[in-house]
């Protein structure tokens, strides 16, 4: 999950001498929608993420359990992530910074939406490609300036995408992808963050 | 970048007899903040990742080049991400979802942020760990519930940190990292987000 996958909009009725499959299983998307409708406990999900210091501003973190559909769940595959500072900074550059992990999420998460809404109304996608620019005034987090925020200014996403639609079209695969996107919303909408010792 | 560590906050004179060594260089990071003072546009970053489908909900993202200090700059190494949706929403699970990206830049940029104020505070870390989870009512993005937003319902972060130090400095250096973290602000208050077609 994670991203704008299951609401995927309005289907219109696919021409069905050119059936569109871009490998998405929208079929049990929308069964999944209307079991949750009446089940709303089973829609509660927790995702996790733990964080280990290697010393310096490098971390590593691990990905692999997560709660839903009532029940502890695993992904396939265990995930490992580092994070540090570039050099630029007198760190190791031992992985990408915290904040461009947050623009890797966005990206993914608006790119699965268009695969999703475009299998939905029967377009066949051949390509689609986002690049995410996330526009960050550091002096925030230097605390050089109180005025400035420590996160982004403001991000951009730019999708280029080939598909048998027109650019009308394309452009509303976009829209509703960002219309069910929880990175979208969770990066244009406030959430609530709780940090406590152990 | 992309995380608390510069504004280290009020240091303490360290006990000489037995220096700290958390492996952050704060006086570099002290000296960027005098220099940034004087030259915001050298502190205008723009961070950047690229998106490419694979199909299904499927995307593959890359990091590498970014802007700063008044220039082009590049992480020592490209990193490569998969996003995926897992096996029970009827996805190929070949990566964690979009959505757990935010709570693996949280969870790093909290722990770089209590290594970099603890160096400047002179406590030494033995070990830091955080635990991060994020409720989500999947019901939002799946459009199963209007009143349900799309994003996190709530984020927890739990650290574990053995240092020398009492509880109630460990606490502090935790509630310093997060007053300057960028992923904080980012998750906690509202960024513009604007996504288009090429």
């Amino acid at each position: 999950m994670g991203n704008p996958i299951l609401d995927v909009g309005e289907g219109v009725v696919p021409d069905m001498t050119t059936v569109a499959d871009n490998g998405v299983n929208v079929q049990a998307l929308l069964e999944a929608r209307e079991v949750l409708k009446g089940s709303p406990e089973a829609a509660q999900f927790t995702w996790r993420a733990s964080a280990k210091w290697q010393g310096g501003v490098h971390s590593t973190m691990e990905v692999q359990s997560f709660f839903g559909l009532g029940q502890e769940q695993n992904h396939k595959r265990e995930s490992v992530f580092e994070a540090d500072h570039p050099e630029v900074f007198a760190a190791t550059d031992n992985g990408i910074t915290p904040i461009e992990y947050l623009i890797v999420g966005l990206a993914s998460c608006l790119t699965a939406g268009v695969a999703s809404v475009a299998q939905n109304r029967g377009i066949q996608l051949r390509s689609v490609e986002a690049k995410v620019e996330g526009a960050h005034d550091i002096r925030g987090i230097l605390g050089a300036d109180s005025d400035v925020r420590n996160g982004f200014n403001d991000i951009k996403v730019t999708f280029t995408i080939d598909a048998d639609a027109s650019r009308q079209e394309i452009e509303a695969l976009i829209a509703q992808s960002q219309k069910r996107s929880a990175v979208f919303d969770a990066l244009t909408n406030p959430t609530d963050v709780t940090v406590e010792l152990a």
